[in-house]
């Protein structure tokens, strides 16, 4: 699978993913810690991880699926928080535990800089065919972009 | 619960958190699409409809036992994306279902801006004692100071 | 929706649910209190609490999408626990918050006899074509039959 | 941690649960399938599943915190159905993530006879101080019982 070659997304350019190469039915991100992603008391703001877990689930399960004209979509998210983040930062690494027609379910842990598990979570993403409206061949263009890369 | 009246959060005000006033117990955050919150397909990430729930519940919860030298962290999030969201934005409507010593639980709905259910989701909010390191008169002196309100 | 004209749950009647009638789109059972459904501590065993949810959720939506050929089964299921439940019993009520094409969802509050929440859950329930194997027509006979009824 | 000598749960002798020695961390528990404990349409009751898997994870938290005076529940469970069993029976397979003084989380596989995982769950247990009314001598006294063992 190859990481870098799918169209943007703007969100995660926001919170500034980045991508990590991994074996099919594996998937990996980063997100470095900086000020803006922080919440009142100054540790990473959970909805970051959470935000992570999905767009590598998703992102993951909707490369599998793009060459069958099928679309991913985030249906079910439940993650355990379990220890602050306060600086260095996160990477998630997930792990499609059901490939199924109709959805994919992935179980993902958030590790700190220091390989510390901080959160763990699992994802069901919804598997359809790409509806109308969403141009896939458009899609494809902003793939086949290098400088549109995701995450940057 | 003065809404106004709080620490700023980082995060919020990247994604841009708006805090709505609500009857104690209760919590009603919004976030107006944009761009640079959607995902490759182009609809609102669900990892903004999660953060917003996550904001919501552990701000409202926060404000709460704050008093008592206490602080609030999410402990655990479930969400269900039932609608995709692309154009207008999205209101969290939070209700406390318990308010334990040590846990707070908290059910709410992610609302478009017709007022249809884009998701639901169940939340814990962990209560502990202020742990070492968080200045909450540093926290009480910003909550004080009127151009400090969260979210802008 | 007749709750009392369908096909018989073996678990129900194990664990003794009662079926109560309700409006379309909500769902209603109870089980009485008895010593075999604690756990250790004297206590409801919570998979008691989440079996009725489960029971409730699956058996309403089946009820609906039965006449379309089509059947239901649980693929996620989020229960938060509480209150403990020491005796008189628990009465679950749930709402479909989505009635999709391929998935229903769900939100139940788990009740004691005093009306006090105990717990609260949300499911998702996958709706798809009767599969191969599965005898529709008996499964409707067993319907017709007013000796066969649910949880008894 | 010795698996059997600990009290009785009736719920879990109700399902047959059966228990399985397991290193510390880990906890591992089994349930034959048989036709009490299928749901309409004739595969087990998912209630069945996540009953397993919160009496493993509450059973081996509380056994790991009893010698503290401490107890432990169920706080929450989420539980992703993947594959449905109709014969031989599962496993649940959970190994701690987390253990905090006041919460525990669990990760768990439910498998099936052919050790496909046909469910994955996340749970969190809480621990707390051991409340007036629980008997933790009676309950030692039971635990030290030969006759006692649970889940038979």
């Amino acid at each position: 699978m190859d990481e870098t070659a799918f169209p943007p997304s703007p969100f995660d350019r926001l919170i500034a993913t980045e991508w990590v190469p991994s074996e099919p039915g594996r998937a990996v991100a980063r997100i470095a810690m900086r000020d803006e992603l922080r919440q009142p008391m100054g540790i990473l703001h959970g909805g970051v991880m959470a935000s992570l877990v999905e767009s590598v689930c998703s992102m993951a399960t909707a490369k599998e699926v793009f060459s069958e004209n099928r679309v991913a979509m985030g249906q079910n998210i439940s993650v355990n928080f379990l220890r602050p983040v306060s600086s260095g930062g996160i990477e998630v690494r997930a792990e499609a535990v059901h490939r199924g027609r109709m959805t994919w379910v992935w179980r993902a842990d958030v590790l700190d800089s220091d390989g510390r598990t901080c959160a763990v979570a699992q994802m069901t993403i919804a598997v359809r065919e790409a509806p109308d409206g969403v141009d896939l061949e458009e899609l494809a263009r902003a793939a086949a972009s290098p400088q549109e890369e995701p995450g940057r």
